[in-house]
Order: C-alpha cells, then sequence, then structure tokens
C-alpha cells in the first residue's frame, strides 16, 4: 500500500526537511521542525505524489486515501483533545498548498474549515469570543466559497461594506458579533442564490473540497506562468497540508507575522520582520493593515511609531528569538518564519529558505561560511547565477513612477534612459554631440553597429532573444529590448507609437533590458557596484570550477571587459564585424562587386593592414591568453550598400557603375541567406578572403610575440564546415600562408586551426573532421537553428506560442536543447575525440553563458565556454555550480550525456 | 611483397575476369580471354592499387615495382622470341589505360612503344616492309609526343601536310618509306627544339615514361568531367596494360576493327561492326578513313559499296563469328571486341561489355533471358534505372542540327520546343489558343503552377536541381532546364540573351530537359514508344522488389500518370498546391489577411467544398490504394498577392484596405523562409486550417467509400515535426475533427496520422514522436536543407564549385547524403520502430526516384518509397536491383546502415 499521507505534531513527525519532493517545502519543513521540538499545531501532509495520481487518473484521487487521512485526523485529535465536526470541541484545520519549490501566493489556501452553524458555537463558548467565532466563520465561507465553490469574492467583499454602510463603521473589527452573525446568512444565501444548493455544513464534505480545489489550483494560470517563468515543471505535483487551525486573531494576547532571519534585501545579519496584533495571516499579506516591524531596531529603521513585538510581546518575542537561531542553525540558510501567536504562546507554522536579493544571497552566503555555518562550495551553490545580471548592470530605481508603454523580450539586461533615433547614422551624429540615445530599429543589421556603439541602449520591434540587436547588445553589454511587437516604427515620419502614445525623434524613452519594459521618458537608474563579497564567490566558484571561461568579443573594449570580469581568452572573435567600420566597409564592398580574383585581390590588400592592426591590438588586451578568431562568416550580401548614395560611393572606388552593383547584388540575394554561401562556403568559393585574413592573423600575432612577453598561440577557426573535405582544403590553405609568412618574416610561430560546430552534418561527420581540426568550438546558435529547423529571426512569430501549449519548456535559443541539440554535441564530441585523444572542444554560441547549459557542457566533459563578456561571471559561478552538482564521478569525458 | 604485375599470353594468365577492381576491364578480361585460349597478344598488367600508390607518394611509383615489370617482360620476350630493344629482333608493345568501368578515349594510350633509330631497322628486315617500319616510327614519336612529353600533336600533323605538299600526295599512305624518314628525322628535331632535349632512344625510358603518363592521365579534366557523370570514384586509380603490339597495317593480308556481338542500338541479336584493311586500331576511331562493315547484311544495311570482312577476309571472318559467339556465350553479356588481322593472323586485343541504348539493353537483356542466357535477376540487373528517361519521354532527334545558347541543369528530363512567353498568365492565355509555349521565368514560385501547367517546358535562369521549378516540372513531367546562369532575363522588355543572341516573346526555343542545353529555333523529337519488352523487364522488377513505389501527386492528371506507371499508392499529396488556383487563391488569401479565428473560418468555409472534391476525385482515382496527405506546408505570405490589381482584389474579398493587405505581408515576411513559420507550426498557430483539411479529407473518405468496392483509407501526414508533443496536439486535433464528421455522417472509417521526418531533431526525437506517429514519411529534401544547412534555393552558386574541388561528389539534392542524412534516417527508423513494432516508414523527397538513394531505402528496412510519377518505373527497377545487390541476408530492417 502507498504511503499517502504523513502526520506531524507534539515533538513526533513521520516526515523529514529532506523529503521535498514527497511533501513539499512547506510539509517536509513542519514535519523537521516538530521533530526539533519547535511548537508547531499538529496536522498532516498528503503527499505530492497524490496529486500526480490526482492528474493521472482524470481528478480522481486514490481510493485508499480517505482512509489513510482519517487516520491522521484522529492522531491531531487525539493530540489537541478536540474532534472534527464536534459541536462542542470542535477542530478547525487549515489546507493549504506546498510544492517542492516555493510559489508563493500561487496556489490556494482555505483556512478556518471545519465550522458550521454548530461548530461556530462550540468556537464562541471554547474562546469565549463569540464576536471571534462568528468573525472566523464568516471569513472561512467567504475563502471557502472563493477558492472551492469558485464563488467570486467580490460579491461577499461588497455584502461587507454594505454591512459596515449600514452600521455606519469604517473597520471589519467595528462590526459587533451579531452583525457578523447576520453576514453569514447572507453569504450562505448568496451561496444557494450563485449555486444553487446549500453552503456544505459537513465538514468532511468540507475538507475534500478544499482538498481538491488546492490540487486543482496546481494547474491554475497563475501558477502555470509562475512555473514557466521559474523553469519548475509541472510533472512536480503539490503536497496538501492539512494543519490544525492557531488564532491570532482572538484578542490582543494574540498576533501573526513573518520573520526573517537576516535581511533579505541586504543580507545584513539582523533578525528582521513584520507583525499584525489580532490578525490571522492573511491580514499581513493583504495589505488592509499596516504592519509593525519585530525589533525595536526595525521600527525606528522604517521611523514607525507603532510598538515593536520586542515592547509589546517581549515574551514572546523572546521565544522568537530563539526560534529563530535555531533554524538558522539547523538549516543552515536564512529563514522566512510565518507564525502566530494565539494567547501569548507562539507557534511557528512555516519556514523555509528565505528569497532574497542578489547581493543579499552574496552577503548572506560569503557571511556564513565566515560564520563556520557553511562551507564555501555550500556558498557558491546558494548564488543564482542569473541574478548576477542585477549586479553587473545599472538597474531602474524601484522607486521610480513609469509609464510602460510596452513589453518586449528582455534581450540585453540593464536599463538605459536616452534620446530616440531612428537610424544609426543619427544615432551616431547625436552621441558625438554627446547626446544619450536609444536607437530604435524594425530589426538591427551588421550596418547598425556603429550606431549601436553609439547609443546607450537599443530597441527593436522584430527579432527574438537570439536575433542580431539582441546577440550584439549582449556583447557589448548595452540594454536591448528586442521583438517590441506592438511598437510600430515608421521610419518616414521618425516616430513610434505604442499603447496609443507616438513618440518622436528627439523624445525621450527608457528602456529596461531586464525586464523587456518600454518606458515613456527618463527614468533614475542606479548603477552596479561590485562588492567584496561578490569578488569572495567568483573566487571561490574560480578554485572549484573545471570548465574555463571565454569571451566572445572582438573589439578592444570587448576583451578588456572580459578581462576585468575574468574570462580566460576570447573564444569567438568574429571578424566580420571588423569590416562594417566606415573606411573599411567600401574596401569590403569593393571586393564583393570585383569581377575576378585579380579585382578581389587588390580590395583585400587595402584591408589587410586594417585587419592585422586590430589582431595586434587584440592580442596585446589578452597578453597570451588563447584568442580564437571565426573566419568570415556572413554571406557577401549582408555587406553590400542599400542607399543611392553609398552605392555610388562604391561604384566610384570599385572602378565600375551603380547600374554593376546592382546587378551584383541581385547576384547574391538569396532566399535563406542562413542557410546560403556563407562561412567556409566563401573560403572555399574565394580562397583569397581567407588567405588575407590568415595573413593578418599571423603577422599581427608575430609583430606581437617580438614585443610580449606572453607568447600568442592564435586559433584560427573556420565556420559552417560540413565535412572533412572542406577543412583539409582550407587548412591546407591557412597552412601555405603561414609558411609563407614565416619565410617573409623570418619568424615562426605556433597556432592551431580547428573549425566549429554548428551544422548537424559536420556533428555526425565529426570523427572525420577531427582528422584535420585541432579543436572543435560548437556554435550552437546555428545549430539550434538547423536541428530545429527555425530561423531565429523569424521564430517570435510561433515560438511564444509554442511555450504557450507547453511544447516547448524554455526558448531553445537561450537554453541548449539538450534532448537533440545537445545529443549531437555529446555524439560529435564523441566521435572528434575517437580521432584526436584529447581533443580541445568548447561552446561559443548564445548558450555558453546559460546556467543550465554550462551545466550540460560540464557534463559532457567539454573544456571551455565562451559567452559576452557581461555574462562571464554567471558562467563562472554556473561552472563551478555544475562540478558541484555532478559530483566528482560524472565530471569526467563523454558519452553519459545521451 | 605485393605482387603489382599480372602476366597473361600463350593461353596462360595469371588475372581472371572477375579481378576487374584489380586489372580493369581491359586487363582482367585480356587475361580472361588468354585462359580461354583465345589468340591474344601477349603482356601484362600493372594493377589499380600501382596508380592508387601512385597519387598518394606524390606521384612515386613503387620501389619494387620495377623487377616485376622486368620479369613480365621477359616472359613475354620468351613466350614471341623476340627481345624488347634489340635491334635485331625488336620487341614493340601497347601501354593502355583500363579502369574498373570502361571509360572510352578518356585516357592516353601509347602504341608502337620500343622503337627507335636502331630497332626500326629490325623491325623493317623482319617485316620485310620498310615503309611500314618507319610509318610505325613516326606514329610511335607522333603519339608519344603528345601524350607523354606534352609536345601539341598540332606540330607533328602539320609536318605531315607539309611534307604531302612537297611530294604532292593526298594520302599519307602515298608517302614512301624515304619520305618517312625523313619526317621521323624531322619529327625528332622538333622535339629537340620544343624541349631542348632529344626524344628517347632509350626503350625502358619509353616504357616508364608512358606508364607515367597513362596513370598520369586518370586525373586529366576529361577524365574527371567523365567520371563526374559517370559517378566514378576518383579513388579506383586505373590499370595499365603493356602488351606486345600487332599490326593491321603490314600490307593488305592486315586489317583492324571493332565488332559488337549484338546490336547495340537496338539490341537486335546480330552480329555488327566496323574493320579497316591495312590499318592500326587509331585509324577507325580517329575517323580518317571510312570503315567498311564487318557482315554483309551490315554492308547492305549501310548501302556501302565497299566489300565486308565476310567477302574480303572469310576465313578471317569465319574464325571472329567463331570467337564472338564463345564470346558472348562466356561472359553472357553483348561484347564490344577489338581484333587485328596481321598478315591474315586474327588477334583479340579486347573484350568488355558493349554500351548499348536504353531500348537495346532492354531487348538483349529480355531476349537473352529466352534464349536461356541469363536468368530474370540477371536481365533486371543488366539495365541502368537511370536509362529510362530515354524511354519516357519525348528526346531530340539525333539527327537535327542545333545551335546551344546555354546549358543549364537537366532539371526534368525531355524535351520540348514552343513559344517562349515570361509569365504564367501569358503561358496560360497563349495555351488556350492552341500555343505550345516555354515559360521562360527568373524563378519559379507555387504562383506559377498554372502556367507551367500550360507549359510544353519550363526554362529558369536561377535555382537548382531541387528548386520550385525542378521539382514540379519533374512532378508534371514536364522538360525543364534550370539555373541556366548565363540566360539573361529581362520581365520588363520581354526579351532574353544568351551567348549574344536576343530572344523576344514569340521567339521560338528548345529545351532538352535531359540535358540542360537550351536552343534556339524548333527542333523535332522523338515520341517515347514503350515496347513489350520493358513490360516484360517491370514485370520482372515487380516479383523481385520488395519496396512498394509510390507517387508524389495531387492533381487527378498526376494520378493517373502514376498509376499508369505503375505506382502503388500516393506517398505525397501536397495539398498547398490545390490552393493556388485562380478561385481558391482569393479566399486562401482572405483567410491570411483575417484579423481572427473568426474571419479565418469564414474564409476556410470557401475553400471547404472544393479542398473536399479534390480529395473525392484523388480517392476516386486510387481506388483504395493508400493516399498520403499532407497538410498545409509552405509559410503564409507564400500566398499572398504581389500585384496592385491583385491586392485590390483581396482586399475587397475580405472587407479590408489594400494597407492592411501590405501591412500583413510586412508582418508575414521572413528572413529565412524555410525554417520559418510553416509546417505543423502554422496548424499549432492555426488549428482551424489543419481542421478544415482534416474534415475535407474525411468527408471525402467517407463519400467515396459509400459508393466505392476498395475503401480508402487515408493516411494524414503532419509536416515538419520537431517534438513528440506537436504531434500529440495536432494528432488530437485530427481526432477530435474525425469524431465530429462520423457524428455529423453517421459513418466511420479506417484512417491513420503520422509525419514527416525532416528535420534532424525529428529524426533524433523519433522515439518519442513514434509514440503519436502511425507513419514516418522522411521528407529527404528538407531534411538534407536542414542537415547540410544549404538552402537548395541558393546552393547552385556554390555547389558547382563543391563538386569541382571534390568536396561532395553528388549533388546531395539528387542522390541522398548517407553518411549524414542517412544516418539521421537510419537514427529515425531505428527509434521510431523501438517504440512502435513495424512502423510503416517511406521516403518523399526527390531522393525517392533516385537508383543509390532507392538502393539504400532498401538496406535501412523502409517499406515504400515515393517519387515523382514519371520516375515510378526507374524505382521500381531500382527497387528490384537493390534487392539483387544486398542478398537476401541484408535485406532486412534497419541497424546495419551507418
Amino acid at each position: 500500500m502507498t504511503k499517502w499521507v504523513y502526520s506531524f505534531g507534539d515533538g513526533n513527525a513521520e516526515g523529514r526537511a529532506d523529503m521535498k519532493n514527497l511533501l513539499g517545502g512547506k510539509g517536509a519543513n513542519l514535519a523537521e521542525m516538530c521533530s526539533l521540538g519547535l511548537p508547531v499545531p499538529p496536522g498532516f501532509t498528503i503527499t505530492t505524489e497524490v496529486c500526480t495520481a490526482y492528474y493521472d487518473h482524470h481528478k480522481e484521487l486514490p481510493a485508499d486515501l480517505s482512509s489513510q487521512v482519517e487516520t491522521a485526523l484522529r492522531a491531531v485529535e487525539r493530540n489537541l483533545k478536540v474532534e472534527f465536526g464536534n459541536p462542542a470541541n470542535p477542530l478547525l484545520v487549515s489546507v493549504r498548498s506546498g510544492a517542492r519549490a516555493s510559489m508563493p501566493g500561487m496556489m490556494d489556501t482555505v483556512l478556518n474549515l471545519g465550522l458550521n452553524d454548530k461548530t461556530v458555537r462550540g468556537l464562541a463558548e471554547k474562546s469565549n469570543n463569540e464576536r471571534f467565532a462568528y468573525d472566523s466563520y464568516r471569513r472561512f465561507i467567504q475563502m471557502y466559497s472563493d477558492v472551492v465553490l469558485g464563488i467570486d469574492h467580490y460579491h461577499f467583499e461588497e455584502m461587507l461594506e454594505d454591512k459596515k454602510q449600514q452600521r455606519n463603521v469604517e473597520l471589519d473589527t467595528e462590526l459587533t458579533a451579531e452583525d457578523l452573525k447576520e453576514l453569514v446568512a447572507e453569504f450562505k444565501a448568496k451561496v444557494k442564490e450563485e449555486l444553487g444548493q446549500d453552503f456544505p455544513d459537513d465538514v468532511q464534505q468540507q475538507l475534500w473540497g478544499a482538498v481538491k480545489a488546492v490540487f486543482n489550483s496546481w494547474m491554475n494560470p497563475r501558477a502555470n506562468t509562475y512555473r514557466k517563468l521559474h523553469d519548475i515543471p509541472s510533472s512536480w505535483g503539490t503536497a496538501v497540508t492539512v494543519q490544525s487551525m492557531v488564532f491570532g486573531n482572538m484578542g490582543n494576547d494574540c498576533a501573526t507575522g513573518v520573520a526573517f532571519t537576516r535581511d533579505p534585501s541586504t543580507g545584513e545579519n539582523s533578525f528582521y520582520g513584520e507583525y499584525l496584533i489580532n490578525a490571522q495571516g492573511e491580514d499581513v499579506v493583504a495589505g488592509i493593515r499596516t504592519p509593525q516591524a519585530i525589533t525595536i531596531k526595525g521600527k525606528e529603521k522604517n521611523g514607525s511609531k507603532l510598538p515593536a513585538m520586542e515592547e509589546s510581546l517581549p515574551a514572546v518575542y523572546r521565544d522568537l528569538v530563539t526560534i529563530y537561531k535555531k533554524l538558522e542553525g539547523h538549516y543552515r540558510d536564512m529563514q522566512d518564519i510565518e507564525f502566530t501567536v494565539q494567547n501569548s504562546k507562539l507557534w511557528i507554522l512555516q519556514t523555509r529558505s528565505g528569497k532574497r536579493t542578489a547581493p543579499a544571497a552574496i552577503k548572506i552566503a560569503v557571511e556564513m561560511v565566515k560564520e563556520g555555518l557553511i562551507s564555501k562550495e555550500e556558498a557558491v551553490k546558494r548564488v543564482d547565477p542569473a541574478s548576477l545580471d542585477q549586479l553587473l548592470h545599472p538597474t531602474l530605481d524601484p522607486k521610480a513612477k513609469v509609464q510602460i508603454i510596452d513589453k518586449g523580450l528582455p534581450a540585453s539586461p540593464g536599463a538605459a534612459s536616452g534620446i530616440v533615433v531612428f537610424s544609426a547614422e543619427d544615432a551616431e551624429s547625436r552621441a558625438a554631440h554627446n547626446e544619450k540615445v536609444i536607437l530604435v530599429r524594425i530589426e538591427t543589421s551588421p550596418e547598425d553597429i556603429h550606431g549601436m556603439h553609439a547609443a546607450q541602449g537599443i530597441l527593436t520591434s522584430r527579432g527574438g532573444m537570439t536575433s542580431h540587436a539582441a546577440v550584439v547588445a549582449r556583447g557589448m553589454g548595452k540594454p536591448c529590448v528586442s521583438g517590441a511587437g506592438n511598437v510600430r516604427i515608421n521610419y518616414a515620419t521618425k516616430t513610434l507609437t505604442a499603447s496609443g502614445v507616438t513618440v518622436k525623434e528627439g523624445d525621450v524613452l527608457t528602456i529596461n533590458g531586464s525586464t523587456g519594459e518600454v518606458i515613456l521618458g527618463e527614468v533614475p537608474t542606479i548603477q552596479p557596484n561590485l562588492s567584496d563579497d561578490f569578488a569572495q564567490i567568483m573566487a571561490w566558484a574560480d578554485s572549484i570550477r573545471h570548465l574555463r571561461i571565454r569571451a566572445n568579443a572582438e573589439t578592444p573594449l570587448d576583451a578588456a571587459t572580459a578581462r576585468k570580469f575574468g574570462a580566460e581568452g576570447i573564444g569567438l572573435c568574429r571578424t566580420e564585424h571588423m569590416f562594417f567600420d566606415a573606411e573599411r566597409i567600401v574596401a569590403m564592398r569593393e571586393m564583393i562587386v570585383a569581377d575576378d580574383v585579380k579585382g578581389r585581390k587588390l580590395a583585400l590588400a587595402k584591408l589587410l593592414p586594417m585587419q592585422r592592426s586590430d589582431f595586434v591590438e587584440l592580442f596585446t588586451i589578452m597578453a597570451g591568453l588563447p584568442v580564437t578568431i571565426r573566419l568570415l562568416d556572413p554571406p557577401l550580401h549582408e555587406f553590400l550598400p542599400h542607399t543611392e548614395a553609398d552605392m555610388q560611393e562604391v561604384a566610384k572606388a570599385a572602378g565600375v557603375t551603380v547600374d554593376a552593383i546592382r546587378h551584383r547584388a541581385s547576384q547574391l540575394a538569396e532566399s535563406n541567406p542562413m542557410l546560403g554561401h556563407r562561412g567556409c562556403r566563401l573560403g572555399i568559393s574565394y580562397a583569397e578572403i581567407y588567405e588575407m585574413q590568415a595573413q593578418a592573423i599571423f603577422e599581427a600575432a608575430i609583430e606581437v610575440n617580438q614585443k610580449a612577453a606572453e607568447k600568442v598561440v592564435p586559433e584560427i577557426m573556420i565556420p559552417l564546415i560540413m565535412s572533412g573535405k572542406e577543412l583539409e582544403i582550407l587548412k591546407g590553405t591557412i597552412d601555405a600562408v603561414a609558411q609563407t609568412v614565416f619565410k617573409a618574416t623570418g619568424a615562426t610561430l605556433d597556432y592551431l586551426v580547428g573549425t566549429m560546430i554548428e551544422l548537424p552534418r559536420a556533428a555526425l561527420r565529426a570523427g572525420d573532421i577531427a582528422n584535420y581540426a585541432e579543436f572543435f568550438s560548437f556554435g550552437t546558435n546555428d545549430l539550434t537553428q538547423t536541428t530545429f529547423g527555425i530561423s531565429r529571426d523569424d521564430a517570435a512569430s510561433f515560438l511564444q506560442t509554442y511555450k504557450n501549449k507547453g511544447i516547448i519548456e524554455h526558448d531553445p535559443f537561450v537554453r541548449l536543447d539538450e534532448e537533440g541539440v545537445g545529443e549531437l554535441i555529446a555524439i560529435a564530441a564523441e566521435r572528434g575525440r575517437k580521432t584526436r585523444k584529447g581533443m580541445k572542444m568548447g561552446i561559443c554560441g548564445e548558450h555558453g553563458g546559460h546556467p543550465a547549459s554550462i551545466h550540460f557542457c560540464q557534463k559532457i566533459g567539454l573544456d571551455y565556454v565562451s559567452c559576452s563578456p557581461y555574462r562571464v561571471p554567471i558562467a563562472r559561478l554556473a561552472a563551478a555550480q555544475a562540478v558541484l552538482a555532478l559530483g566528482k564521478s560524472e565530471v569526467t569525458p563523454l558519452a553519459k550525456a545521451v
């Protein structure tokens, strides 16, 4: 027989804290607290397995559940010497949800269950407080009707308001017992009117109604949304805890409250919390009355005049202090504690790890290590890597009032305000006059990069989390909101409209790249400030992790930022980004429109010195750290001019007609550029392009090596390889260039030639490709596009629908799809290393900065991840957590992944 | 020690006919003929392994080769009692190439090797014919200089002409021994002039020079091209056969000739061939003298007055007849025999299976079965499936003189002439007036389909073998030349230019879809005529093959054609092709521009009856055979109007503004439509579209089943699935529609819901997808695109370069890439069948009609292939050949493929 029900109470419990998966966080902790001897109202927990069974069997509960609940209920009755449904001596219970992970306020709760017209009188007699009894009864009817019977609570609120008007009073507490008796009758009549049947008097019927309602609430829309936001699988299910009621609202020697063992906002090690005299828990949450501070210190900090609990209930406060210390010491984490004081007796209703801000998480973790409470490994585990984004970027002042006009995708974190401009050129010229600008485009292209550099932030109305705008902005560490679909942009009139507001060029907008919000006008921001605690956590993470962390960077600024954040090399330098500068783009275009090899070589000769000096700068900054340089990747048409003026300029420089340029553009146009003539296909068709790039790399490396102490070993990376033969040919080209440069300069150097694995075929053929590749870098962006057959530029139109329908749990461009793309990576890693033992492998897609994806990279034994500079700290922390999560035995190469 | 050399001669041989891979076709057959006791001049063969080693070691021959050659040469000397290089009694040899597969005329040959100023005198004495000796010597110098020394032969031809002018004679044979002696001296002087060194006198140097030249000729451009055209891997290499010379030019009792044991053009069982008195083999090939017929019957057929060999050399002729019968009986195939008569003695120089036309191949195979010479399995193996295209489509009269103005890709076989038009509308209206038209477009789109239907053939200047034009034309069985890159099309002036010729609308063009030729003016064509022999071969193939053959078809005409050619069902009915008719496209567009579900349903309701009647027609024609219907696949923007008039029409019908339509078009525009919002993604976003299609299918099937004897079991296929969850949802939608239709009609029927596997992720997740799919159809077109990351619309710009550089052996859109795409198919098949035992699987991409790909499908145990109707006979034959090639044991499911 499956055990569906776990009892607790009176210093005993069938459950334990480590049974969260089965009992939910709440149930497990109640059991644990009971075992610790803390004053916990007795009760029992129905397991999460019941929830799963309920959904698997068309919302039928297991047959043997009711007898197990009956037994557990009898135990509570014996413990408290009361009886469920007994008019003379009634037991009242709460029925609450409790999932494995905390989902505050997302699911339903019923309090005061067990009251009916008979037991309410017993409660009045026992408490000697008729008003309290009927107030509890009317609250119960109100809550039960809402949660279980589905009658909207506004009906009851209106009736309560009417009653107060009739009685000419303002506060609920001013209503008398008689008023409340009338209200109870009116409430019950309303239920009958709405449902056509009576409010249930039978306490068993009440109990099972509430249990089912909690299970049903697991799948309500707000719970579904919360789970999606917090990566909680719906398969976990919720437990239901049925617990005897204690009352904080039986008089002025009663109270209810919430406390944190440390400050959840700053992490400061001081007891913190709020309470209300003569109230039930829901009153604290509802925000109708202003809660009071628990400590005198807290009261002073708030500037409040209401007495602290330390003053009003000093004995209870002392008990609470003893208990909180015991709890924090026991759980070795900051606790969020709910308590009730009934007639001066303290009851602990719940404890759990408290939610905290990112700075608080870091401070608490570091201090707890210093206090000897936890190990540095534990501290590293405690900080959510994703939360570091809050620390690295400016954030909006939370106190500011804002007018949000649209919400797009949070494409690149941080916040920025500025004057709206609609072209890269305007962004650049305004910025040159020291104006702060927000660049607004329908979507961006490589031609906009100089404008993106000049802008404070970027807003696009199209494109997803890995659109051009998003990827480039993240690389630059600039805030970006992409795919703000309700923003209509008109380039002709230089205006945008959203939510009925029209914004003209020169007006001020603020974007919050961490939330996707587009806000009218300027909003004050708070600048990031990296604490010593942050540095300490990073140092611990570095001592634990195995994966090397590199950055995707091509500009000197990117490279310097990457090093500041602790990058151990460059994993992806996208050389094409170096061709968009005003002086270079013309030479690049000359090359493209040239008729023959000779013409192309002439134009490439102009690009060579510029490209070489780029690499000199980059190698100098990186000072001997590995630098992986990807040769030209995008299709040539991305570089072609669009405006008449630009076309004329190129025509003049190349000595051809504008018509010839138009013809060339139409020749190069592609139906699906993502799958077109790009990557190494360009290197095969136009060997001279890769030759020039290789020459620039070798010459730059030799120049730097002649001066620098740390020698650079450039890693030349060929994109979009699909077969060993391609790489064999291109490696031959590069090796030949190396020999030529060595001969010309009289110097030599070490270098590696490797490839991106970014096509399914490359993953499958990795064994052959590894014959010619000295390293693999998994280009997970393109590999995701081809494996799924989804263009990231076009995915926005349906990926949201896919998420809403539960077809995908995560955007595969944000979090690596382990089942599909991941299997290909694992296959490639295994086959590659079979050919070439100990081959260096890493990933350089956007996923390189995603904690779950980093975990996967560790699991299959990659050597490094490379991500945008601002995600380097996240990656360092996530890599350490991966080692801790996997355990020593699993942190070895390959094969187990699939 | 590796054996590099195999001797033959005097009734003995070290080789055998089945050693073709090692000795080449020529060497193996010479050895075999020797063993058969036929009169073969003795010699030896250097193996193909030497060729491979030669290329693997930077053109160095194996060290121990020379001693092996020496030994073999000694054997020839002993056998003939002559000596290589001995002035008194010289051995002369020929040095010839011989690859595993015949490559006639592609590689180099040297004859008369062993002559120098001394041996030539020995030859003169021995033959008692000084003129013959010096003629042989000048031929040798001429040939050796050209082939080995790289001196262009025109130099020698000019000198020969000069000499004839000096002597005032017309024919070579009129030159005297003295003249030839002078010529020899002049030739040698020329060599010295060109090379700066003497023509080699040393016979060993001559021999090794020639051997290397033959190996080098393996990689000459024309051999490379030939191999590419005939799918011969360059890794096979060529053998070199060194054979003692016999002379057909020593006088009028000498001759040389070529004979076929049956007529290679018609297949008729009659001896056929040509010979020349007093000539060397090269004279027959060179075409300088007109050869004479071997048989009297042949002479009469040609209307020739020159005597047949049967008359001029009756004894030799009788020997030849005996030998040809022996050879055909031995090899059990039509033989192509080369012979020389030296002083009335017949020598056989070569025998091999003769090349033949497709009709001849079929006739010979069928008749040889009847003669008891071969089995029906052998007959089925003998016919090249690809050659059937010649039989099924009209071909150009080979006698016609043509002016070719460009050569594009042979996208859809057959030939057609017609008036040039530049739009689908013009094609339709001209065709309505009974004009034959060729539709010329830069590329075609689904909007052009009605024009393609109306046209005799289609010519495009862009797009590859699987471009829209190519795929649709093959489906229709219409000739198509695609990607004719030198044809510049100007829609505005309605002209095209190519090779300096301008063709206006109304001018006549001819296209040859079997060769890719674009020809000016009209060319007479020959209509196909399917023989009884063809039917017999097909019947034998059907009795052997395991794979079912279906057709890709959606129109009644396609379906009827498919059945005529023996299709056993429809494997792919592309429903979107049904939406482009004039009356339908407006409703389709209304649906697309509709703002909400209601608007879409309204428009879909108009399409429902049309779609239903399509299916009624299709099901009726297919009479109970399986019909797989793919639900809507292309992105919606493909259906949107482009012209102002079309936009206005839709705006009116949908009750919206033209601006709203433009806005919708810009909303739907995609950067990479291939990877965009299409396939099942449409079904997920707009369930009502697939609901309408499912309803049409079920209603049509019920209507047909109520009348027909054979019940249709529709197979509904969901495109572009990437996960099980997608299919679960869509199968749910379809099952719900089925229930509704069953309820409404009071009837039920059986149906299947399955999916395309056309994304790498679908292949990897096939195990999960099979939980919901009742069949898999591998969409190898899209799977190739995503696995390679190559858009077939854009691939033309680099795939040719890839072929030229040997990166790919075949266009992966024509022949399935077994290493990459094939592995994914094998993985999917295995995982799918693990979930669902015996699951039905097939392929429906363009590869379904390619023999090598069909072989692969058989190997991994698929159930069927589906191809365009005109390829059905090819597929039937190829499927039978696959069974024969694999052998019984391999023709079982799965797993061995990778």
